[in-house]
Order: structure tokens, then sequence, then C-alpha cells
């Protein structure tokens, strides 16, 4: 029911049956593979999906009344971006009357068995998947059933042979960093993300090009790592804040560690912007929402996710296209930068946090 | 092939044909009805609907090589709630290895005609609605096709036919007020939802209750309505703190207006909870990253979800259900709440906003 068998493949195609002759299999047993059934042992399975990802072989039209997916997976929700990007999948799915499938794997990287055979069971028009990297049996899996997969901005190595669209994280970090020089700052200490994910590697490499290019030296007192969430922000800031040749401005890397760092700067009895500046990073809606409300740098979440629907429907239907687009980054100045005002480097007040 | 032909009605049970009959169509036109098709005329398919409604026409077992689906239907992916109730969703949707298809309508009430057959087509378990109120049309197509559905949080006037979740919001409002009361604070504003949302009237209601248990006045001037939005907290807590004799605690009704809330106190040089107590509703992430962190009214919006399905699940299963749930909610003390100091109901001082 979920397969149409092709009785006659055409100039270059190939048909289940030709498939099942090459594995010495039975048609049957084919159609349970591209059906991701259980019941078919490893071995047979991979022999046949290799036959099928040679052959290039195409599911015949799917029939109009059946109805038209496309699956997000995510790996988990908690992100404050997952919202941003089932809004871009959203918006292209509505327009092309598709209907989106979301899925959270609950693992760090890659989502298991039970999803494969979900997904073959549902046969989407395409999958977009939200994480670092994805397991070569996964890839060779979807090519064997010609699922076509896009990567949204993977955080490790991009992989040359899987479709992605990232954003400009170097150039990100980069205008961050110049926007808090040209507001005459000098002591600029970066939070940046988890020293094994490439966009955070990439904006602290922004941060220094942009003080050398100005100058300016690099503090290594001044460079923090965190996790990208709120805790390690204060955690970072807190230490950052403490010394008697404090920053008087912090480029936190991410939105949610800048809010951590607006609560530090609250604990330490400091004003942000008046005392210290604050630039994040991804410009989420809790950025608008923040007191003040942060000046970040925007990624295009949204549209990262229509670019990556836009992408599949195009491979769906055989068109080329690039394998890896980077959209570009921008700064959206609010109000928690200020200009250096001459003696807003003193120490810090004493704390008026609550026990 | 999105459908079952049942041959055999059994006991009790009446059989595509049978329908046919009884309308004066062809099987296959019943079969048009049910799959969604469109090439039915409204005519044909209201007397189609109705009838297999009247005879709780159920589909045949699905086959266990059809994926199993939920749906979880939005008005607007916007809100920051959105985010809860979908994990909520996924939750029990991943221990019953269902998938998950989200739709978001556009629409502020209901979803339209080209949901509806698309719903049809996909043959869901059920249907999850985030929305306020479903008109009489949809409710009948869903019903003629036995597609369970539960509405979570209908913030209108919830309709005794139709299974949902909520939470007990007077109480809410209640705990939120009797908290300020207890850190002694008599000047209490409230800023709380639109006047023809019954949740935000239920709060205000709670509020009242509140007060007048325990002997304080209500000054009208210290009750605002909002949208729910940060924007309306800070424009409505910017009027309430204007006057000589501004309030010392703010209820704000729900989490988003808080910040707003919090973003006035700071444009009026006012320290939270120093010299002003903020009381937020809903314990969405947001309230946990502020500065200060809110305090706030939980509402177990990813529980509510779960309820949702679970209900559904039991709906598909004919067992009987409660038509309306209501979960309690609690306050959650952080930091933005803290007993009233003589002398803090000063006036505000001169604001430390920049242009």
């Amino acid at each position: 029911m979920l397969h149409a068998m092709r009785e006659d493949g055409g100039p270059g195609r190939v048909t289940l049956a030709q498939v099942a002759e090459e594995a010495g299999v039975s048609v049957s047993t084919v159609s349970k593979v591209l059906n991701g059934r259980q019941d078919v042992s490893p071995a047979t399975r991979v022999k046949v999906e290799e036959l099928l990802q040679n052959h290039a072989y195409q599911r015949t039209q799917r029939s109009s009344q059946e109805p038209a997916l496309v699956e997000i997976v995510f790996h988990e929700l908690e992100s404050v971006w997952a919202m941003e990007l089932i809004r871009g999948v959203q918006n292209v799915a509505k327009a092309n009357q598709v209907s989106v499938v979301l899925t959270e794997t609950g693992t760090r990287h890659a989502p298991g068995p039970d999803w494969i055979s979900g997904v073959v069971q549902r046969r989407p028009l395409g999958v977009v998947l939200v994480f670092s990297s994805l397991p070569p049996a996964v890839k060779k899996q979807l090519r064997a059933r010609s699922i076509p997969f896009v990567v949204i901005d993977p955080a490790g190595d991009s992989e040359p042979d899987v479709p992605s669209v990232g954003s400009a994280n170097w150039s990100g970090g980069l205008v961050a960093t110049r926007h808090l020089i040209e507001l005459g700052h000098r002591r600029i200490a970066i939070i940046t993300g988890p020293r094994d994910m490439l966009c955070s590697m990439a904006r602290l490499d922004g941060y220094r090009s942009a003080m050398s290019m100005a100058g300016l030296e690099i503090d290594p007192e001044l460079i923090a790592f965190g996790d990208f969430h709120v805790e390690s922000g204060r955690t970072q800031a807190g230490r950052l804040l403490q010394g008697p040749d404090r920053p008087t401005a912090i480029f936190a890397g991410s939105d949610l560690q800048a809010l951590g760092v607006l609560e530090a700067a609250r604990l330490s009895g400091l004003r942000v912007p008046e005392d210290l500046s604050v630039v994040g990073y991804d410009d989420v809606p809790p950025a608008r929402w923040s007191s003040p409300a942060l000046t970040t740098v925007h990624q295009p979440l949204r549209q990262m996710a229509e670019e990556a629907v836009q992408m599949l429907l195009r491979l769906r239907t055989g068109e080329r296209t690039a394998t890896r687009l980077e959209l570009t980054t921008n700064l959206v100045v609010r109000r928690s930068t200020a200009a250096l005002v001459e003696g807003a480097a003193r120490p810090a007040a004493s704390g008026l946090a609550r026990p």
C-alpha cells in the first residue's frame, strides 16, 4: 500500500523485480525494505538498500489522495530556536499545501531506527534535520528510498555531501564586536559557546579579528566559554565582572547567555547599558522582551528553515541545488549597548542579591 | 486507499453500502465524503455526513503499516505557549509510537476547509485543537468521520459537548494576589488580559476575591486590561507607575506582560523587587530567564497537552472520559517579589530611558 511497484522501469530506471533478482530475494522482501518493515534481516536490508541507491530507484508518482508531508526533526525542542525554525517550515509548507510532521529524537545527534522506519512508512516529500551530524547509515537509508534531506545549521563539521543551510557566524562575531568598539569600548569580553561547536569558534574568531583590526589587545582573561544557555551566561559574567579591571562590554555569544549576563549585572549592582554594554546573538523573541531589550546579531532562523524546505522541494523535482547555503547575519541595535562613559569602568558595587 | 469498506457492519454497525442507500447516492460518493474529496456537492456532503454521524460509523481497524498520527492545530505559533504544548503532545505521542502533525491555521478561531480535507486524508488518531471555539460545521465533519478531538484551554465559553483541558485561572489569580498581600503590599495593581477572554476575567475575579477577603479596598484605578503581550504590559505599567500614589506591587496577568512591567519599572528608575514587586502568570521559560527571574503562577501547559492527547487516545478506544479537565495552578516564588519596605512607595524617580 505504501509503495508502488514499477512494472516498466523506463530507460535508466530500475524495477523492484530487477532489484529483487540482483539481490537474490523476493519482490516482497524488497517491498518490505522500502516500507521500513522490521521483519527483514539486517544483511538483506543493507544489500537491498545499496542496490536501490546504486540504481537511483525512483518511487512512482504519489497519488493525489495521499497526504503530502514534510518532516522536521529536532534532537530537542527545548531550544528557543525551535519555534522560529518550525514557523519557517510551516510558512513554506502551507504555501505548498504540505503538512508538517514534527519529531523530537531526544538524542543529541541522530534519529534512531524507530524514526527511520516511521519516516519510510509516512513517505514524506523530504526531511529537514536540525542537528549537528547525520550518521552514514541514516544517510544511506534515506537515499536508498529517494527521500531528500537537508540539514539546518550544522554546528559541527559540515559534510560536503549533505545539503545544508547555515548562517554567517564569523561575520556575526565581527559586527557584534565592531559595534562595541565603535561605542568606545576597549575592555570587551566574549562568552562564546562550547569549544566543540564550529559556530561558537567562528563567532570567537570574528571577535578576535575585530579586536585585532582595531589595534586592540586581546586579553585571554576576557575570553570565556559557555553552553549557549542562560545559566552559563550568568556564571561566566559573574566571574568576568568581579575583577578590578572588569570589562565595560560583553559580547554574550547567544541571546540566552546575554539574559544571564543581565542577571549577573543586576546582582553586581551594574546597570545595563549605563555601566555595562551587552550584545546577544540569534535575535530570538526573548531578546526583544528583555529589560533592556537586547542589541543582538540577527540570525535569520525562520528564513533558514524556509530555505531548507524550498531546497527539499527542489531536490524532489531533481533540480540541482547548492549543497551549502549560508545566509547573512546582521546587527540589531536595541537598548543594551551604549557609548562608553568615562568612569563607567568602576569596580562592581556590592551585590543586591537576596539570599 | 484511505478508507476500508465494511462488508459486514456487525450488530449496530453500519456499512458504507447502507449509508449510500439511505442517502440515495453511490458507495463511491460516500467514500469520497469520507476521504475529504472536493468533487462532491455540498448538499450531498452534508447529507452523508449526517447519516455517518447518526449511525456512529466506525472505520475499520487501521492497518499496522499505516503511520499513526495525531494532529495539533494552532491558530498562531507566535505564542510562547506553543512550544510547551508541542512538547507535551510530543511526550505522549512518542510514548505511544505516534507521530505528530503540526498545523498553524493563521486564523483567529478555527481551521478552514483545506485543513479539514487534509485531516480526513491523513486519517489521524485524533486532533488536539488550541483555540477558543470550534465552529459547529467542523465539529460535525470530524464526528462524521469518527475522528476524536480535544480542545486545549478554551479562553472563550467552554462548550459542554467538546472535551477540553484547561487550568484553574480563578485560583491562579487568587494565589498570586494573596502572595503579594502576605508580603505586606496593599496598593496592588492588576493587568489582566482582554475583556472578552474568560481566562482573563477569571484571573481578575481571583484578584478581587483575594483583596476582599483580606479586607482591602479595590481601587478601580489599579485595574488594567492588556492583550497578554509584552508591549501592553509595558504601556499599562507605565501608566500605573506614573501617579503620585503608585502601586507597590503589580500582578501582571501573564509572563509576557510581566516582562513589559519590568521594562516600565526600569524606565521609571524603579528596582524590582526592591521598589516594586511583580508577579507573572503562565511560568513559560522566559519567566525563568528574566532579570530578576519572575515569581509567577505555574500553568501546567505541558501537562495540559499530555492530558489532551491521553484523552484522545481514550476517546479512540471508546472509553468514557471527562468532558472538561481542569488542572491546578500553583505559585512559583522567584526573585521579582519582596516584602514591602517602609518608604518604598515613593514616587517614581526621573526616568533613565534613552530617547
